[in-house]
């Protein structure tokens, strides 16, 4: 939908779109009722698609590739690591 | 894979992760290969999803909410929104 301007853009003029996303997903967190917290969320995904799209990564492939098994950690789909542990 | 565990810690204490993995994505992008970019990319979606989860949104239905129709500015399925406009 975006990638003409996303290429323009690069990774580092997209990058700084993403964060400001961010902070509004954490300010909708705070303060927003639950629309307007799904449309954060919403921004948010697309700019991190957009991102790798620009870097020439495929999203579903790397979270397949890394969380396709179930947890990196232990191994299970639903993880029994210890909750020390970076989660 | 992760729900007992994220509810326990909750929104806030879910999105200082997020906020990690975003920061190793930025390193990633700068000096990582392909691989490693790929597993950041992963590993920050997967915890927005989380975040998602623990807040009570459906992320799938709020990007088909918010984009599913086109982009929301033009309303169209490639971009024609002015470059100056938030892309």
């Amino acid at each position: 939908m975006y990638l003409e301007k996303d290429q323009a853009r690069g990774v580092d003029g997209t990058f700084m779109w993403l964060i400001e996303e961010v902070g509004e997903l954490a300010a909708a967190l705070r303060e927003g009722n639950r629309d307007e917290q799904a449309a954060e969320f919403a921004d948010v995904l697309a700019w991190l698609t957009t991102i790798a799209n620009v870097a020439g990564v495929d999203l579903a492939s790397a979270v397949e590739q890394k969380y396709g098994a179930g947890c990196p950690g232990c191994g299970l789909l639903v993880c029994t690591c210890d909750d020390a542990e970076k989660p």
